[in-house]
């Protein structure tokens, strides 16, 4: 995998570049599609290549569990599994063992909001007991057996799935946990970041898949800037060939840290490494992660609101399912290029909504992938435009109906 | 609406032509795709044009109770409603209204089957008191709302919901119905059919749209004769413009019924109309309808079987959730060009299927759809060819497993 920079944004950690990868070019900032399961659901291969999607996240997980890695290994990887042959990512299944294992129950969340209640996400805290220094305990949300993973098999399971851009394992904590658990945590996950290097550099001595390591350290400066620090000083280079490729930014914000978290990172961090903001998608928190410095960001939101009945307009969301839709035959957007806009009313669309139809789900996913996709390609051309500020304005004056 | 025989099959009643609509040709026999609720199940509009379906049929019962007749007019008829450009029918509503409305509970099946058992059946003889003269009193299985279908206002949602050819209004009775009430039911659709040919010509002066009138009467010789000379007699021709453009076969039929039962009725119906069997999608009903003298036929079937995980293949069916497919890494058939067997293994769609993803259903109807279209296409070129009997054979004998 080879990084390059092509044009930052004066006065800030913005940056425009290009990801090569054995299976193609990433162009970023980018929106990086989610396929949980290797698939993105209600979608076919042919209808993410459709809508320009450069680049698919999977969820090793998932994978592990349904239809386990062995599988996903004949198949000659995910990509190959699922029919797509661009670039491909896999997290490290870490935050699914905390956050989805049943044993935990718990509830942890990448952005908190008013829907995630602080009683649940505090609640997760003592469950991490579950956690030692060798790995993790879990208890699969499909059949209740129990599994244990560690950095080394989930090195493992990644180098099996097969993708072109891993994730270190790391220990995703509660943001409620206290300080010092965090502390102790950010030590556990930096042991955990060596030891997947050194499997990851065993198991892949060709390095044919990159591997990010996860910068945690909830929110507090401090605990930040030293993971920055010293995973910033594994960070692979000439002298250190077998190091990270890349990093990613992991855990929980609220809406109006994370860009102040991602810029104490991100000023530390190796500049000529890529930053992979995980498990965001709302437009404005991407406004601000581009401005502080990220260069790939993955969701689900576009699809799991899309199958709510949610759409994105440039108006701000609209819920489709609302009663004005069931007789407006103009496109859910005017100008919108995607297939769904192209050839549906928002009154079809409506229908199929309150028919139940599964027709509803793909056209609504295809409508917000695209949005999305698009909104992070105009980012990386108002970097190059140098009207970054100027667009963000714009967008989010008439999405957020900001004055 | 022009139809052509193009070539018949000597000894036999199965004939090859073309069907000329305003929204463009069918090339005869054809499958009719459903499209029940203005969507073909799981598929966007472009999925079904790539499948190379030549006509989509709705139901005029569900388009009725949601989103309404209204609504599916002012989109302009529920091919552009749906984004279909090519032929399009619906059917007259009654057979749902009898076998779907709430208030009669019934189970009128089109094929009696061992999964249709025969009390469920017989049960709907006494709920036929429903049905008077005038029309048919049924309730929503959406909301439990009492509705009203007459011979009247079913030409009128069709007229509204526009496709290129409608069904006359007629009572699809139970096949274990005594003789008696068959033969009253066949006089009532008869009247029914008058009817519905009034009110379709004064609605649809310039005919833009094609009206075929049903042929009932069980599974009774005197009775399917009768209705095909008494209806067939109401064709329209140079002299009678207003008559009936084709002929629906309707009813339910055993298995081995179908052949006798559609050719005591094709004998007598003018040559030079149009055929369709309602309802069937069996590959042997399907060889026996076209070797009867069908032309249409349509059958929910496919996409039905696909969502439940049943493929078809030219070695017979197969359950893609059966245990041996979770490492079978073929297509589903090998030499098969829809675009599931060119993208995906049998491993990948047993994935999806056991993760429940939507796209398991999408795969699986494209493949299901695309093996009946291009079926009863060569059963059109072997028409052609005069080797018709030689194809069936050499289908049957690997789908069935015939000596």
């Amino acid at each position: 995998m080879k990084f390059s920079i092509e044009k930052k944004l004066e006065g800030t950690l913005a940056r425009a570049g290009t990801i090569e990868t054995q299976n193609g070019v990433i162009e970023t900032p980018a929106f990086v599609v989610v396929g949980t399961k290797a698939t993105v659901k209600a979608l076919t291969a042919e209808q993410i290549r459709s809508l320009g999607a450069q680049v698919v996240l999977a969820n090793t997980y998932h994978l592990y569990l349904q239809p386990g890695t062995d599988i996903v290994e004949k198949a000659g990887g995910f990509g190959k599994f699922m029919d797509w042959h661009g670039p491909t990512m896999t997290d490290s299944g870490g935050f699914q063992a905390f956050s989805l294992g049943a044993a935990f129950g718990s509830a942890v969340s990448k952005v908190a909001s008013a829907d995630a209640p602080v009683e649940d996400i505090s609640s997760t805290a003592g469950q991490l007991a579950k956690v030692t220094d060798e790995g993790v305990t879990f208890k699969s949300h499909i059949d209740g057996s129990t599994h244990f993973f560690t950095p080394e098999s989930s090195m493992e399971a990644q180098w099996k799935i097969g993708a072109d851009m891993i994730f270190a394992f790391d220990e995703c904590t509660s943001p409620t946990a206290p300080y010092e658990y965090q502390k102790k945590s950010l030590d556990r996950t930096y042991e955990w970041a060596k030891r997947c290097l050194a499997k990851h550099n065993e198991l892949d001595s060709e390095k044919k898949q990159a591997l990010f390591a996860v910068i945690q350290g909830g929110r507090h400066q401090d605990l930040r800037e030293e993971a920055a620090k010293t995973l910033g000083a594994l960070a692979s280079s000439p002298e250190l060939a077998e190091g990270f490729d890349g990093y990613g930014i992991g855990g929980s914000f609220t809406k109006d840290d994370i860009a102040t978290a991602v810029s104490w990172v991100n000023k530390i961090l190796p500049e000529e490494k890529p930053r992979h903001l995980l498990g965001i998608g709302e437009p404005r928190d991407l406004f601000d992660a581009v401005e502080a410095g990220c260069d790939l960001f993955d969701c689900i939101a576009p699809t799991r609101m899309g199958r709510h009945g949610t759409l994105h307009t440039h108006d701000g969301r609209l819920n489709i399912r609302n009663a004005k839709f069931v007789d407006d035959f103009t496109p859910i957007e005017n100008d919108c290029s995607c297939y769904t806009c192209a050839h549906h009313s928002r009154a079809y669309i409506a229908h199929l909504f309150r028919a139940d139809e599964m027709t509803a789900a793909t056209l609504a996913s295809i409508h917000n992938i695209h949005f999305i996709l698009r909104l992070v390609e105009k980012m990386r051309q108002s970097i190059f435009d140098g009207d970054f500020f100027e667009f963000k304005k714009d967008f989010c004056s008439r999405y957020y109906k900001e004055v």
